[in-house]
């Protein structure tokens, strides 16, 4: 690991969008996970009826998968990509207690899709956050990790 | 603390942009945070030398400052707002190890901003993870939370 | 009725936009409506099963609401407003067959809320095309019309 | 045709973005109408005079077009294309009386473009709206179809 | 003159995006200027034939008015703002050769709109050296400054 | 040179986003430049002390970087593409008095970059005016041009 690997990172230590132009187009696929800590009668409401679940988790997944599709407007460093399928899951943990998210990003491309991945479930967590903050402006978003990536040069890569 | 609180769902469950515009204009604030925790040696890499630290850290909060400003767009039920200040600051943080981040976001409007600060942080976290991942894709983000909020009818709020 | 009154159009016909800056700030309301007329076998699927009719319905809600937020964007000579409320309804009507939309904004602010409450409606519509057009490819959208305005200087109007 | 043909909805009712990396990059067009309906003398308005014609019409003209590339930010779960081609036409048609409007989408990639034509006209159409309503607040859209698709997995497929 | 004024920086040196919260609530208006000089046969295609002159300057003039209204999203410190008037002219100008752009700004508001003048300016003529570059690649943007402003607390401003 | 050339214009003079589907995928480049001249003491504040530069300049760059990939909702006809690499940088030239800026656009596509490199560069300038128009409202972007293109049927292209 040295100080060149920092790719975005010119010899002159400028900030770059690196050139991708070499890479090969193949199938691309990251998964990114997120979480949302909340107490636990907040939790309750939100799972409460099936239009009001419907309606939080529904309208945090269509945020979610549509900010993926604005990653590269956001994230500075980031190319424009032509993604071929979003996805995000929401599921309750009465374990933390509160939501777990995982969102799946995929691409037939010339550079991964991590940043789409922990994007959508980003936004996806903030958008549950909005959703319920009424009752419970102390919940936590965590964990904003990337669980998996495949293809590519540098190959898979699966968290520890 | 009902389920009516649920401000963004109707009687009826359906999701809903609440109605501001009997709220008064008075000057609110909201503060956010969030951590990106990562290997001492990425930390060390992202510290090493002036420009590089001003690249990375730099980058990352233009970032969460364009994207507070984006906020209406990402969250489906957010207003738009005229922001009349938004600052982000990043700090390394040994004990991660990793970079801390606080962002904060100012109005003078009808509805209060905590999802502008929330988003903030987390751009700026995800945009960290971006410009360093070719070293650590491990990292995690962590402890996005509302540190507190000054303003409005429900008054202050400050986490515990 | 006169040609001034094009008011988009400067004496010499140049597409322009208008000057608000003298109106008052009032409340601004605007409904606007739409139709999506589809096969029977159409709308059975799309209101069959609870999860099916949220995902469908609750989806082009959220769009036709976050629609109605970049309206300025799309239009090209609509003012940037702040507004305070979006809403946005979705019936089944048998007798189209299909579904009837209706949207409403409001703001306190120069300028009236027209052409969010159309752009929603519109893009709530789309959205029931998108997601329903593996089935049926010859849905018809009509019928975008506003249907009331509240408030401004040119007072209140509805549709005959 | 049966549920399953609901593309957007996964087994268990999700919304989704559907995968389509693996189609063949072939070229699809896909050509959409629309109209808009006014009082004869608003069309007269709108047809008087080259420069005024030319702004009105010329200004939908480019705001379809531009709306057209910024689908999949409208569209929830439309992918973002790389369109290599979007054009416009609106002609006078005094049966209405009215604006009739084609739009037409073209791309060589994986996923069709009906989207991005529907989206197209209709923005062209609230374009003649916003800048006619001076004179006629009741003006109707309609007619918003897709007249033909060609090319994709599908095949061709045409209006009755 | 002091650096104290370059009051995007903060104390310690990082961009900042200030806070005009304090600052009256005032009208403001900029006026912008730029030039695309070209040769002398690309401006007489430009202005020749009614259709086409309308195509080229309308469209240009169009951009730079849409342009406007997205500058907080282009220049990383600017606020979101509610323009009350956006006007762009294009005009011939045999001595250069070429087209001469003059774009206005107005707001009521806590900011001034020098950046939304500017952006117009520069969009409208990236426009022309767009719609134009099949004949003449080498046509020159210039002159791109800031021409007047009025309103707010440091006053009038005019170019010398 | 003829008004055929005027590629975006159709035979009947309409503005038009021209098929670029039948073009080859090929390895395109361009670099565009622009300068803002200000006065000896402005240039001095924006390079004093090193992380005042990292800033004006450091945000100037990430601007211009963030708004090559949005040319295509800016510039009406541009089509939207999928860049491979983005590259802004920024000398100070005491000639001027100011600071120099070149920008590169990379892509592997169906049409040129030319737009893109543009836009680049002159978001950077209105960027660096932004940031320092507190102290020297008279800055003067100029020299917006093309330097080269490679790549492409048209083939490669120097300015003189």
């Amino acid at each position: 690991m040295s100080e060149d690997e920092l790719t975005h990172l010119a010899a002159s230590g400028e900030a770059n969008m690196v050139d991708v132009g070499d890479k090969a187009e193949t199938v691309r696929t990251a998964v990114a996970g997120a979480t949302v800590t909340m107490k636990p009668e907040t939790l309750r409401i939100i799972l409460a009826g099936d239009a009001k679940k419907g309606d939080v988790i529904g309208t945090a997944r269509i945020a979610g998968i549509m900010a993926a599709k604005r990653t590269h407007e956001l994230i500075p460093l980031c190319h424009p990509l032509m993604l071929t399928k979003v996805a995000v899951e929401i599921e309750p943990d009465q374990s933390l207690p509160g939501l777990r998210i995982r969102a799946l990003a995929r691409l037939t491309g010339r550079t991964g899709v991590e940043m789409e991945a922990l994007t959508a479930a980003s936004v996806t967590a903030l958008t549950i956050y909005d959703m319920a903050k009424a009752v419970d402006k102390g919940m936590r978003i965590g964990d904003v990790t990337l669980i998996e990536k495949t293809g590519g040069k540098s190959g898979d890569w699966r968290t520890e």
